[in-house]
């Protein structure tokens, strides 16, 4: 079976350490994918890393996933609030999926506070800047059947 | 006047058959392509059947539709729920409409009971599974002008 | 078995085809009738016909069907949007129910967008017009049980 | 063209005079129709009036008035605030409609400030006692075509 | 004065027994009324057991009360949401009126949870089965006047 | 006792006539002051008439009518919606008030449905155009203490 | 088998017959203690009778229950409106629980009207008062395995 | 610096000029990148006009301008009441970003009052046709640092 | 005809410079009254500049405009959220209304969100400071009848 | 600098002690006055006190205020609840405002729960009669720069 | 009778002077108690002070008042917001109640914004520091029977 | 400094691994407490574990950890949704705070969406299963000062 791990990254995360350090931290895209390559390859993970700021780019990954990988970390930043259609994919997947969020969604807008993604997945973590990703990766390793 | 029907799906749609089988039944994409062509033809109307996963191409066909189809069929799927950009086409369409939903809307999510698309439809089909495109095309006979 | 259609009309629409005909058009229920039957006749049902203005009728007619009839068409009218107990009626049914309504209920008074039938029908059908009533008794012929 | 206003009482009206007084006066419903009577004639209207207990009988009888009636003079009570039956019924009338409540609904509980029927009438008078219906009446003097 | 309860039942509580018995018990509307009169009996009451579909008919129940009974028992169904006119009635009765659910409606759908009827019961039981209207019997002897 | 009836007009009003046609009729407020001063002729009431644009002036109004009036018929146009402080005022009256709109506030937007002056006011009559005005006098001449 | 009833009563039930009397009627808590431990005695159940003004000492209680009980009734008093924690101890228990409130909260302010304890009760009893508890008992003897 | 203004165009913006001209006029998009031009021209600034039905793409285009660009005139559309990646696209640029709509969108349904870009533009302009983006531009003129 | 505007300044903004600068900058209300004569000039409009704290004199203004203006440039400031006496003296204008504001009342507290004069007027505009002004009179002439 | 107090009193304070005594008691206006002076004279404070019916009036009275005062005790009366223009001017104010309300606004109708005012006064005070005029001039005491 | 005011302090004020002192200032709760004492000397009261963080604490504590006290002085901090159980022990009380905030509760986030216990209190006072405690007990002076 | 962290688990968890073990899972409180210390030591963490299901237990928890941790991992169980005391507690800590939910929440009843906590914590972790508390240690090593 395969040992692979989709990261998807939502709309304007490729900015990411250029816009609102005060939220995001200095940390580029860049930083993130070697942080994530580096704990799958302790764990035995291959990491298929992505960004895109197309919602319908999210449900063809997604999909794509289905058949290539055992499990999606996701961080859908603004998408997470407003879109079924990442949640519908998602839904159809059978193995673990993990949200990310950055910053603690819960301590912005109110807008922020509601995500369709949660529902559908297995955990959720936020605020724990990039470090939530190689915490996802982590608790992965402890859900993924092998 | 063309006598060409667009059939436009949206995200999701073209994993049909293959997840949640129980929501939307065992038929694929293509089952239903089939169905409206074999409709289409017993009433003498042409078919163009689409799926996309993204939202600005659903704009896109709609935009097209308006030159080159006498009516749409639509599924948005998802966006159903979350598109205001879909509305704004099809409020420009001076053809009927008719949103299809192959599982009953009103028996999932409260979020799922909301639909942009109604307002602007002439008519709505939700539950009737795969029977609702067919039932779509043969109510469309009735409508559009010749 | 039985292969009778329960065709269930709520308050006023005895009065089709004399009041607000930019909504319901110019149809009469003795029109919708007639329709029912040949459809009925084609795909081999009977089709018991009724409509009454009274929300207990209903609920009687309801529990009626559940001895008499293999599958239900009711247009709740005005008590869609208030009834209770309607609900609860087809919700002892085991057969499939279709609900059906003659104007696009989602593009008038957002009283009227919320359906209490919905949520225990099979189907939901609304704006064909009287058409309406002839595709749910044509889906009815892919489902009812024979 | 007729003359006859039909005054239409929704339920437990019929109980009147013997029932929360501080709240709906002294007066039972013979006094009110004595009233109706008396004010019709010097009009020269004639007054049909009725009470029932039931949503269905009222849609009946607005049906009834449309063939019989000039104008209608409704106290929905009760029906008032859950009826969408009713009110569809009296959508159907091309005459007046005045809706009349004895006690002042606004200074009861919130679920009696919402009417169902004020939407569809052309006046509406609450809380002059039975002296509403006398004020309808005569109002509906300067109203109606003849 | 007199020593009779009225057991109003609504909506469908006819079918008991033969619908959703997860929800409802296996027990009919029989054996409810050979309860009530058991427990009547022991203590000294007359049970007039009614059942209908029509909102209507409990308003004129309740209003028959008022002259022949000492008390009511009455189990609204579907009607407990929805009917404000039930409610009307039941206020102008000078003895207690207990509210009885077989089921418990808090841990069913959102539009369950509310009731017309409570604000103008005195005791309210609900989910205790058909024992509960054992329970509002025996209730009625400690608040009945003798 | 003083036989004065105080008649307030709210802003606007004293455009009657030359605005909105369709909605408020073609009588200007001197119509409305004739008419007031007619039916109080013939039922021994001096008539006050006012007219101001100013809330404040409402409520000076309203407290002057304490000292010299024996009821008031308010018509507070847009203030009925927003202005607490005219209802505080009318609250301390202790002889009848009645409000008058002229058209019915329940036909127009959503905003216009609920009225500060409702819950303290003895009657509401809406929708019965300038005759509004007179059967509030009617109405008053059964309500004052002589 | 234990044949014990935990009765667990919450805050300020202790003044139970010193305040508010027009609600809660004259008697103490000790008087519902001989009323529970007399229907119990009747019935065969021991009866563990607990009052206490503190949120975590009631989830003691409900915890201590799961070994030393066979059912509860429990009355939150004011903890059923805010407490979530009473409610997950209460659902971790696999027994029948009855929930008891003196007085009819529905009767009351608003924020009365909403139990986060019945939503995981089997039963639910308001305003029978101190004659609830006993009815809960001998609903719990229908109920309890032995 | 660059003198460069994005004009930013969304969905169906591309239709402009031929469906519901009696809410956006009859001018084209051509029309106002001619109107664009110009009074861009007159100010020294360069316009670079876009328009594109993908959200994503409006997310790339606000992206690019944080190089390209010393200012943005934004018209999302129907982007405008369900986008938070614009938004968040937007939140990231450090210059002056003005949100235009041809039509007055608080005239329109209430879905359209919502705008997820005015929190975070500079100014705001609605209802002025065409003429809004010239008032947009020469806006701008004031406030870009130069 | 006449070539006059209005422009009408509500509460607080005979203050303007004087206090919270970071929110309405540091112009006067003198200045802006130049600002309008310049541009009024320029464009061949006459202005009559007005400011008010009183919601009275604002309508009075309004019906004053009816006689004297071609069109109405209102900054409402906090009438805006809570007047609909204002809204319903501009309805009655049959010319054109453009209502500003300095700041961007989107990003401030959610009660500045609404606005009731949107809703009656042509255009809005909000965040551009003073300049507003200007782009309301330049709108304008492109409206103006002549 | 200025020792002044302004006590700014809303509508309808003119008529204290004559007007519902069970909620405002029997002091009048004057009583207050005193009471203000007494404590402003023992503080060292001269007390400037003001009543209006006019929202207008009170607007024009703090922005005096903000020249001639140095802190506002305020009982905006029915403004409290609707008035955005006099938080507006407060806002402006440097120095401390205090809130005062005769009545506990909790205790009585909804829509007195909420103020416009608090979010920019200092402190509030209600419900201690007119005592809380006095506590608010001792408080101002103890925060006014001297 | 009892001199003895309870002065009762909910949970986290004993942290007071050590957190957050932009919102509650620098004083700690001992000098508060030196400040309760000092005033409730000079006007002949005796202060029983308390503080918890327990929430069955503060029940106990107010039953305790009924025997032992002749008015409280409460500060139920976070518990204002969330809990009926104190909100019902003090309505048991017969005597005085004054609700005391250091802070302007209305100028922090909405959930501050409501009080359980501001609706069976006496007065409230909030914002004016540890003042608030002073003027309480001033108030009480001239509210407590002796 | 110290370099203990402060493990607090709210109401219930004692009880982990025997209730609900489809949301909860099997194991149990001294599972998660070895987990945490073997984390805390690999980290060079102490780690204090607490357990109860007292709200002003954990505030005085809390109200300890200022003093004696570094940091804190709080999982309030049924407090997350109804406690402002402990989010006031949390608030006066200036270290990281993570807060743990073993289920996602967002999952579960609707209720249990909104957290207290979260507003106030630097990262929320939920659904890891006991996985999250390592996962917590584990960020707390990134964020701690040393």
């Amino acid at each position: 079976m395969t040992r692979t791990i989709f990261v998807i990254n939502g709309p304007n995360l490729n900015m990411l350490g250029t816009q609102q350090p005060e939220i995001y931290g200095l940390e580029t895209l860049a930083d993130i994918e070697q942080l994530c390559l580096k704990v799958g390859n302790e764990l035995g993970f291959n990491i298929a890393f992505h960004q895109t700021n197309h919602e319908g780019d999210i449900v063809d990954l997604v999909q794509l996933a289905r058949e290539a990988a055992c499990a999606i970390v996701i961080n859908p930043a603004a998408y997470t609030h407003t879109c079924v259609a990442i949640r519908d994919a998602l839904t159809a997947c059978d193995f673990p999926i993990i949200e990310v969020h950055i910053s603690n969604i819960h301590r912005r807008e109110p807008f922020r506070h509601h995500s369709y993604v949660s529902g559908v997945a297995k955990g959720v973590i936020a605020g724990l800047g990039v470090e939530g990703y190689a915490a996802a990766i982590r608790a992965l390793a402890t859900f993924v059947r092998t």
